[in-house]
């Protein structure tokens, strides 16, 4: 089964896969707008009729207190690797309309590059991989792994449905490792995959003093002041290297790998670029690490926000009776959210000045998450991305938490694979988003590539 | 003239002296209220109608863009100093009406005390000095020393025009010493003069990272955060021992004298009921001062206010592009909030960490005011008091800062001596505010003896 009639009929019938996926694109499937939901729900059927004529298995629209998940699998591999897929067709609003220059839900292709809501995020991509299903499907009457897809109507809007359909239907979504292709590539023509995630610990912290607002004129020098007490507070958190000053936070880090810190240092960064764009003159931050390494594989300790007192215009003499702050951590393998946070309070506690009180609560957290780059599905990717780019892959990690990954490593015991065909440049959430055709069709290849080589056929 | 005829005068008068005092209490002159300006005009020509009566010269109402000042004076006491009398006859609103139990407006007596917005603030303490010239005017025809009296009706919207009619009439209002009613007593029979304001300099710290919001997974830890950055710089305001940290922060501040800090060791304080009802656990502040020294004779640093980033409920992953908080001073004599505004900017500055860029502008700021304890004035008020409460008055700070007895030093080159004969129980600006009729009858004593001492009588 070392077939490549899957890529020869992928090119000879590439024109009508681009078709197909402009009429998906036409459908405005805003998930976050009520009045669109025939709309979204009409994307899903679209889909479902797409995986049943391209021969999946077992086709069915799960429907949810929201939006429906569209299922179809192909199970035929047996001894093979398990792989689920997963992507969502629904989009962000196209708002503001007047900074589109074509029609938000009318693809127009410019150059190599089709404009359209949704042509990346995700539909573009997720559609990839049901032509990749296709192309097998279609040529050899099988495929070489068994495949299960889930496309989700709701991920624009926070996927409030899908963990508890994991959990559901935890048997039915059993899988050796899940496929998402709903990132960028580091750079144009510079194939990538995201192997590692950082978690998150969010916490709010409250500093009450006195038991109203006073008169700081009448009672400031004598009374504790919360904005003093909790900036006293923050600035202990972390030390002049950048470490984070809360004893245990480093216990459970995994350090970067030799292996790790040279892919860190192939990734082609230009930093002074980073600088122009945020419109700094400095980056800072942990001693004795890159920028990228700071940003995607340490971890952090940032205010999300703070708040207290007096905050319009001019000056109101106020020594307020409490002020607050919203405090996030990033996390990365193997630090647990909770235990971290537990560290957190305990930390905040020891520090809290006289004449003040705390109060330490948390919001959700997040696991990190990094998926070893010696796994046969890691592998697989990577030589499929050699295969048709021509080179191979850099591997990446992102900064962020992607929640969906934690959830699927958490409910099905599954690494995912971030294949990501988009670029950075493609103006998600933005007017104007695109999606590179070449990439569409050269991802197609992609898949259809790490199915045959993780099959080993 | 070493009289005791006014004081007889007043005995014999007190009833009628109350009358008109509830007159003037029922006239609704709301200072804010633009419908009641009609009222508020109606206050000031019930004054210039009694500055008439009772003999004083030159009456004058004179308008302003606002409400208007009644002028009065009688200067026929050569080579005697020159004493001139402020007040105010505008008043706070009442609302929210339905907490008082008599009309706000309907001057109540209930044992000892006479229930009216304004009737300790300030038109019943006002008025105590009025009805002293009359009872010098109405028994020897004359005063024994020079007086002017001026009674505005925009001190409760921050007397916006009275600084310019102090400019416009320095010559007219030149005068050695200010007398002023409009404080408390330290407690009830406790007589006491305000001696000690603080000044004030007020700051506002605005800090910026990158040119935007950023999301805290994607560059947390890799670009400086700009709440962090600002607490770093809040926490190093001040010491571990309370001491302002800021560079030639204290070169100025004028010690304590010994007999100033018996003079605070003296005042009944109870620290137990003070953080009752504060609901505080501890009281805190710079090393080696009691609480009433902290709150009134040494100078502060307090966060008035502060913000940036996210403020809602729950959790938003934002690394925010700005912060700012709002930061204040009181000073001390001879502290110039100028001076300490440049040093607070300078030691800013020298505290900003990397990767922000800072901005520090000046609100408005007060110079620190400290009458002299053996002044003739302040002497002659202390006597007057221990003449008629049978005590000797305490001599008392406030830790706030009075505007207007900084316009007098600047604009005049004139002290202002602060007999108060109200208590912090009188509930002004609150519903049910009250004044006591005893106080009343032994403040307008206090201003009679006043006269008679300082005149050398």
């Amino acid at each position: 089964m070392s077939s490549n009639r899957p890529n020869l009929y992928i090119d000879a019938n590439i024109d009508r896969f681009k078709e197909e996926l402009f009429a998906l694109l036409r459908i405005p499937s805003v998930s976050t707008d009520s009045r669109r939901k025939g709309d979204v729900r009409a994307a899903a059927d679209f889909l479902e009729s797409q995986f049943k004529s391209i021969g999946l298995e077992n086709v069915r629209v799960f429907e949810t207190p929201g939006h429906p998940i569209v299922y179809g699998d192909f199970l035929h591999a047996p001894g093979k690797p398990t792989v689920l897929v997963y992507g969502h067709y629904d989009v962000q609003p196209a708002e503001p309309l007047e900074l589109w220059t074509h029609p938000a839900f009318e693809p127009t292709v410019v150059g190599d590059d089709v404009y359209a809501r949704g042509a990346s995020d995700d539909k573009g991509q997720a559609y990839i991989h049901v032509k990749a299903i296709e192309s097998w499907l279609q040529t050899e009457g099988s495929i070489p792994v068994n495949v299960k897809i889930i496309l989700e109507g709701e991920e624009e809007i926070g996927s409030p449905n899908l963990i508890p359909f994991l959990e559901e239907h935890r048997g039915r979504l059993a899988c050796d490792m899940v496929l998402v292709s709903d990132t960028s590539m580091f750079d144009k023509d510079v194939p990538s995959i995201t192997y590692g995630l950082r978690g998150l610990a969010y916490m709010q912290v409250e500093v009450t003093g006195a038991n109203r607002d006073l008169h700081s004129g009448v009672y400031g020098g004598a009374v504790a002041n919360p904005i003093n007490a909790l900036a006293g507070i923050i600035a202990q958190l972390k030390d002049e290297q950048g470490r984070i000053a809360i004893p245990g936070f480093y216990d459970d880090v995994a350090d970067l790998t030799p292996a790790e810190r040279e892919a860190y240092a192939k990734l082609p960064f230009d930093e002074d670029r980073y600088k122009r764009e945020l419109g700094l003159h400095d980056v800072t931050g942990e001693t004795g690490y890159s920028t990228l390494e700071r940003a995607s594989a340490r971890p952090t300790l940032d205010c999300n926000g703070i708040w207290g007192g007096y905050q319009g215009e001019g000056a109101k003499t106020v020594l307020p009776g409490k002020a607050a702050a919203k405090i996030s951590m990033r996390l990365v393998p193997n630090q647990d959210p909770h235990v971290i946070a537990r560290r957190f309070i305990d930390h905040v506690r020891s520090l809290a000045p006289e004449g003040v009180t705390l109060e330490v609560h948390e919001h959700h957290g997040g696991m990190p998450a990094v998926t070893p780059l010696d796994s046969d599905g890691m592998k697989a990717a990577a030589q499929a991305f050699a295969e048709v780019y021509g080179k191979e892959p850099l591997f990446t990690r992102e900064g962020g938490s992607i929640p969906i990954v934690a959830a699927f490593k958490r409910i099905l015991a599954a690494d995912t694979i971030l294949m990501g065909f988009g670029l950075n440049s493609d103006a998600i959430h933005a007017p104007n988003e695109k999606f590179s055709l070449t990439d569409f069709r050269r991802g197609i290849h992609t898949s259809a590539s790490f199915f045959r080589i993780l099959g080993g056929a």
